[in-house]
């Protein structure tokens, strides 16, 4: 006999991207930072001894918490460290959805949140974007018919990198009768110039979250570690009632804290993303590969009829140890989503290409 | 107007024994190993750089599962590794057991089983031990009549270290309708003449996870590490669904493989462990301080009434920089859990108890 609860024996899991071994893989499929993370980051790792692993580790992360809330110019009472921002991502609907209820979501979006939604037993609600991938304007309205008690919106958008600016979030937030996720996973490669910071919005409503990574930013993807910026009614519930008590070990606790306190570090690896990033669009752009103008460390190309189509580009750079995304799913079959990498990963990528055009 | 749930409003969160931050504490409240991990994950953390966190980590974490499998003769698929014992108590609970399903537990037990049944809003069944700690010869019927889907042992018992025999497990788990973990968090320091092995059970039973972790037999309680042993019915749905993608770190990921592989220095601990338990046990006695023979590495104390009340005791220590736990709970409000510390440190526990006797 099978014990699983219904709503777990009928659904399927999430599919992460493949993580290859091969460290000669020009990985640019899971949109990790090409750059490494900051060397006081190392210089913490470095003085770390398993002395500071025989106790249980700070129970509230409160160094982190304390960075975080000087980064952002907020308390630390309103961040919630946590286990990659998946983890805020299952405490939102932990704490805040019913089984039964509904959460709405972009069709496409990040693949994990109808999964998160299916383990919660809730409905997923999946509001098609529009053709440029923008939201469509009745969005918080479809929302709020379906009596969504959760909405994601993963802004800069994956898998486009479209971004939406902080005055359309405003008017989201305001008409949601339920509480909103802003999933900033990307937001760190946004350029400068569009001044875009949300972070005040928790002062306005009290129901966002915000959700930060330092996965991509900070270029601590194998580290796990993200956290949530909200007003405390929603961040203080999920703090000390739904995580998992010492959510978070003692070394990740420092090294995190080393990240951020660096921005000058990870500032400039942003930098050098943005610059690729447009280097790379230009350069498919002369294969005749368009792309949406992206804020995020990747771009969602679509391949041209001159070309073979997306799956078998995908194969075919694979067996060269090159990785990209594909998804076979709706409005995304025809597409690859391209991580930036270095300078000299992006040219072994688009040189592949050539090729193939050619071929 | 607040957004959590009926039952998330309702309950109180998990309350952790306290970690004091001054390295002098005589720290022997939250049963940590008072002796320091293997050098042979000091070795691991030492090789380890940040070049190794730029990507996402491996995502099952083969190597750990491969070394636990092969400590315990089991198959990888056997193996769950995750964030502590904690998200393993958690992920069956979201993988097994729905809202308004009951989960049978012993009264008292390890106090964050009722907070996690309160955050899936399941019905929690306590049944009451026996005066001597053991279990009530209809545990089994009792959880069985209530409809239980998943009944919680934790074996050796927390908090009064009485250990239950193999056969007495595979009689609850055969009579049992429904699932059974069996968490092993201080199986470590069992004494070796015991032949203790519950591990076997899996392949004679579709319904028993074994929970393991590295907290307390490994010296490791900040790095967050344990796992889940288990038929493959119960241990893929949780691998493949319920658990967060990523969940563990790369780093812990290679720490915890070190750990578990070198079996002889953590061996030597829990020796010592061992012999400093009898000690402080024959030292306490002396002071009419009775305690059950415990199999873990901690002692429930029974203050006598020739001596302060037992929130007294705890109080008095604590200002003296000895830090046990009390717990102000039915049938536990005259007693104190002592963690096994260093000889050292519990010579110096012993000489404040004098005092106070003497008092």
């Amino acid at each position: 006999m099978s014990y699983e609860r219904d709503n777990i024996r009928r659904m399927a899991g999430y599919s992460s991207g493949e993580q290859p071994l091969d460290p000669g893989t020009a990985k640019l499929n899971t949109n990790e930072n090409p750059y490494p993370a900051s060397p006081r980051v190392q210089a913490v790792l470095d003085a770390f001894t398993i002395d500071g692993l025989r106790r249980y580790p700070p129970p509230n992360a409160d160094g982190f918490r304390r960075a975080a809330a000087d980064l952002h110019g907020v308390a630390p009472d309103n961040i919630l460290p946590t286990r990659g921002g998946d983890e805020l991502l299952r405490l939102v609907i932990t704490t805040f959805v019913d089984p039964h209820d509904t959460i709405a979501m972009s069709d496409p979006t990040y693949s994990l949140y109808p999964v998160l939604s299916q383990v919660q037993d809730a409905r997923t609600l999946r509001i098609p974007l529009n053709e440029d991938w923008s939201l469509p304007a009745d969005f918080a309205a479809q929302a709020n018919k379906a009596g969504a008690k959760l909405t994601f919106v993963v802004n800069p958008h994956a898998p486009s990198g479209r971004l939406l600016d902080v005055d359309a979030i405003r008017r989201i937030a305001d008409e949601l009768d339920g509480l909103l996720l802003l999933d900033e996973a990307y937001v760190d490669f946004i350029e400068p110039a569009a001044a875009y910071n949300a972070v005040p919005l928790i002062e306005a409503f009290d129901n966002i979250v915000i959700l930060r990574s330092l996965s991509k930013g900070y270029s601590l993807a194998g580290l796990r570690f993200g956290y949530g910026i909200g007003p405390t009614s929603l961040i203080e519930p999920m703090r000390t009632k739904t995580r998992d008590s010492y959510n978070l070990d003692a070394i990740s606790q420092q090294l995190a804290e080393a990240a951020i306190r660096d921005q000058g570090w990870s500032r400039e690896t942003w930098r050098k993303v943005r610059e690729q990033r447009a280097r790379l669009r230009q350069d498919l752009a002369e294969l005749g590969i368009e792309t949406p103008e992206s804020a995020g460390n990747f771009l969602l190309a679509t391949v041209p009829e001159a070309l073979p189509p997306a799956r078998e580009i995908y194969e075919t750079l694979k067996d060269q140890g090159i990785l990209v995304r594909y998804f076979d799913a709706d409005r995304l079959s025809d597409k690859l989503r391209i991580s930036i990498g270095t300078e000299s990963e992006n040219d072994r990528l688009v040189a592949a290409l050539i090729k193939l055009a050619n071929g």
